[in-house]
């Protein structure tokens, strides 16, 4: 038997309703933002993704060879695609624009509890704007979305400035260090790289700080200030429930100020399930250098973390035919139809009892037509709740269906 | 400047918003016949597709190997991926399964006209029934699809038995010929792939046929002239405009009975945009032999079909403040998306005439909150059709823009 590839997943339909659901909600949630929709093809040249996230990435990509010799990759993530296409269009674009995206995207790696090989990611991208009003606003939608699709999580908010000033004097290579540590929230090694001193003393209290004036009382003003300041007066109007959290990282280079993340509340180790910041690539991809601030919600997570809900059923008909019944059954099935009813019709030719035991698992109402029903131009409408039946006309009974009345 | 892949698209927008309210009805008219949505991985093991197409269709997949050494390709097409999924989980499902899928396919082959890399198919699969109901409602629900997504289209109708009793007496090696040569509407190569005799001309006479009795007259009784009939009169029940061709052969060998593909009216050479019929695949992937019917619809080319209709935007309000504003415009913009409105905030903090010169563009209202209305706790209302504007409470506001009023 041939089985799907390791590490991917099919779809049935329970499970899929209630994912297509949970999308709907983060769409209309997302539009009334602003944020308007774009897609991006399903893979990209290599080399956008290892501009973004270096060469190291390749390990974990999807990468291949086209039959024209190119090197591709299916995408590990979409905010590198996303601005690629912002700097191909950037000319005739207004900024700044609000874009969100949902789609699949591909990693390879061992194949592990809750991480797939394509998994799916709902994110949005504002570009072009530099304000804390912008960076403010990033962070709220985040945090309005995860809370529509039914969510609880902690939001931690940051800002790289206010590390990166505590170790500034360091070597390169041990600020690289010390980021890495931070970005895995690893703090025993973070204390083996830090050099004798109170650094390690600071820059904890600075992780434990949870209101901004203790954390300037450990840094001393930054050029950043006002900005961050201004964020975060804007994030307590937004009403945003949020933690200050200046241990955020953020594994990649390219994050300029502003970061955060949320982790759900009973996810376990792998508990992330957004991360976002202000940004800079469109120069990396060949455009003008331009502020950008956005964040990637992990869908799949968000689905685990909400629990089976299930999606209840919509309103169903189930036509149930002797033969001399079935010319006539095409016509009342459109008649619901038409009405918006959901009508399954008989595909079997089976006996009327089996008919209808079929339509009592996967209907609220029968539709008899046998041959008495069928020379009278009458129905024999059933409801399968409660038993009830009578013989009515075809318009009738679909007035009976969709004013919810019993027969 | 880094580029999209050839042969792909980006999607902005307009067009994408478009695209998902096309999505949205055929989803909507699908599931009014019982098709419940499923999805399988965006890649497979290579060998499902050649197992149903052969190994020519290698040349025109992306096929690739994963770092452990599989044989994997992007899915060219949605059949066979949703069979295999079928038979992973034949035993706890229910017959006759309805499902329907919505995905993107990947063929590698010269970038053209209308032809992309990555394209979309809208389709139904209706496993584990074999009776004329079934064949009749798959093409009933293809014809409702095309014309709920606003196509103007020529159906054909047709079943392989009918060609095939007339040509069962050639060589098996002729008879795929003169099958190919009808795939490709090849009449004049037919005429010199059949032998000397009256073939040519009864073969004619039936592609030319266009009611039962004449085409049976050609043919003579076969075993399936029952079930054509039956399907045929059920086709009228349904009222399915629809075209008998006994001259659809479709490509593949696993089709087994009835066929039928759509035409655009207005798509030129490359005009299919639906094909479909009664096959047989699960017993190929290891599973029961099955009797399956299904249809695939070209989403793209039914998107150039319905030509460019537009979305009107959905009602807008921008939000125009100073800065004393900025903090209540936080809290009015949160009043109007609670109540369901699409609200832009500013993140320029540039000057009021030109936030409203932006408002203009983008919005139906503007909000106004200067210093005067953030200390009155008022909002002006501008109604940026009328130039009318006046000052209200948010709750006012919100109350005029959600009921159309205005200022």
């Amino acid at each position: 038997m041939i089985q799907r590839p390791r590490g991917t997943r099919d779809f049935f339909p329970d499970e899929l309703e209630e994912r297509r659901g949970v999308e709907e909600t983060l769409r209309r949630a997302v539009s009334q933002w602003g944020y308007r929709e774009v897609a991006t093809p399903e893979f990209e040249h290599l080399e956008l993704f290892t501009i973004r996230s270096g060469e190291g990435i390749i390990g974990e990509m999807y990468a291949f060879q086209d039959k024209g010799g190119r090197d591709l990759s299916l995408r590990p993530e979409l905010t590198a695609p996303v601005l690629r296409m912002y700097v191909n269009e950037a000319k005739v674009l207004n900024r700044p624009v609000r874009w969100y995206y949902f789609g699949d995207c591909f990693r390879y790696e061992r194949p592990q509890k809750g991480r797939y090989r394509q998994f799916w990611q709902f994110g949005i991208e504002l570009i072009g704007a530099d304000t804390a009003q912008a960076d403010a606003e990033v962070i709220a939608v985040g945090s309005d979305l995860l809370t529509s699709a039914g969510v609880t999580f902690e939001l931690r908010v940051g800002h790289l400035s206010m590390m990166k000033s505590l170790i500034a004097d360091l070597e390169p290579d041990t600020q690289k260090k010390v980021m890495a540590c931070l970005d895995k929230r690893d703090y025993g090694a973070l204390q083996t790289v830090l050099p004798e001193g109170d650094l390690a003393e600071r820059l904890t209290a600075l992780i434990e700080s949870r209101n901004l004036d203790d954390a300037f009382a450990i840094t001393g003003s930054i050029p950043e200030e006002a900005r961050i300041r201004e964020t975060f007066a804007l994030l307590d109007a937004h009403e945003v429930p949020y933690t200050q959290y200046f241990g955020i990282a953020r594994g990649l280079d390219y994050y300029t100020g502003c970061v955060f993340e949320a982790f759900a509340e009973n996810l376990g180790a792998e508990n992330q399930i957004m991360g976002g910041g202000a940004y800079r690539l469109a120069h990396l991809f060949g455009g003008e250098d331009t502020p950008s601030c956005g964040f990637a919600i992990g869908f799949d997570r968000v689905m685990v973390s909400r629990g089976d809900q299930g999606v209840p059923r919509p309103l169903t008909v189930a036509l149930v035919v002797t033969p001399e019944g079935r010319l006539a059954g095409i016509g009342a099935a459109a008649a619901f139809r038409r009405a918006g009813v959901r009508t399954l019709a008989d595909l079997t030719g089976k006996s009327l009892s089996a008919q209808l035991s079929y339509a009592a698992k996967h209907a609220d109402y029968a539709v008899v037509i046998g041959g008495r029903e069928a020379e009278s131009g009458m129905v024999t409408l059933r409801d399968l709740g409660s038993g009830d039946q009578e013989t009515v006309s075809v318009e009738e009974a679909v007035l009976r269906v969709v004013s919810g009345g019993s027969c």
